[in-house]
């Protein structure tokens, strides 16, 4: 597959809650169809239409043994993707810059507004 | 939107080559759908139907000047895709690092067999 094409189908195996969570549980280890559906309160047959996606994606790999045929994490395309992203980093870092630099300044006037206050209070003592 | 339905919704922009490439255009300044659809020999409409997705998903945002309505990117959805791949890291560095362990071996396995062809040979000169 080019790189253009592992993306597509790495983003759009991401694209669904069920398939991310299948990938999370597998980050605790390999698992059979059989465990994966369970939590899931989903039928067999539609676990098993999630791996395939999963699988076409290169995200999975399933084992050899016939009866458990075990499912287990394949990182490289999700190394791609971050990679992708990591393209873009400095425009999220800079706008969390940009958010560091507003709450500074937030602190700095409420720090201002109480002084003047107190000021005043003290100021209002004397009279 | 919640977190898993942002996350739904930005993999499913990022699964398209041409949605992608439109940001990547996007992360060198801003840009109207014209200048947008110019590179992409596509028809304005077709650019725009990408644009809608990409808004819908939060990836960009348009401006407000009636005229040219200039996109830009809009990176928090970026991070949170990004953020998400982090918590696989450990898999594709694990990955990285066997891949390290087996050319150090390979390169290893070569001196050996360099270095003792280089004494079977002197041997020969000898002889």
């Amino acid at each position: 597959m080019t790189t253009a094409r592992t993306l597509d189908s790495t983003f759009a195996a991401l694209a669904d809650p069920t398939r991310r969570a299948i990938l999370a549980r597998l980050s605790l280890g390999e698992a059979s169809v059989n465990e994966l559906a369970e939590p899931f309160a989903m039928s067999q047959p539609a676990i098993s239409k999630h791996l395939k996606v999963l699988e076409l994606a290169g995200l999975i790999s399933r084992g050899r043994d016939a009866q458990r045929r075990p499912c287990r994490i394949e990182a490289a395309p999700l190394a791609q993707a971050s990679g992708w992203l990591d393209n873009y980093r400095r425009f999220w870092e800079h706008s969390f810059a940009q958010l560091d630099d507003l709450l500074e300044e937030l602190k700095a006037e409420q720090a201002a507004a109480k002084k003047s206050t107190k000021r005043r209070n003290t100021k209002g003592d004397k009279t």
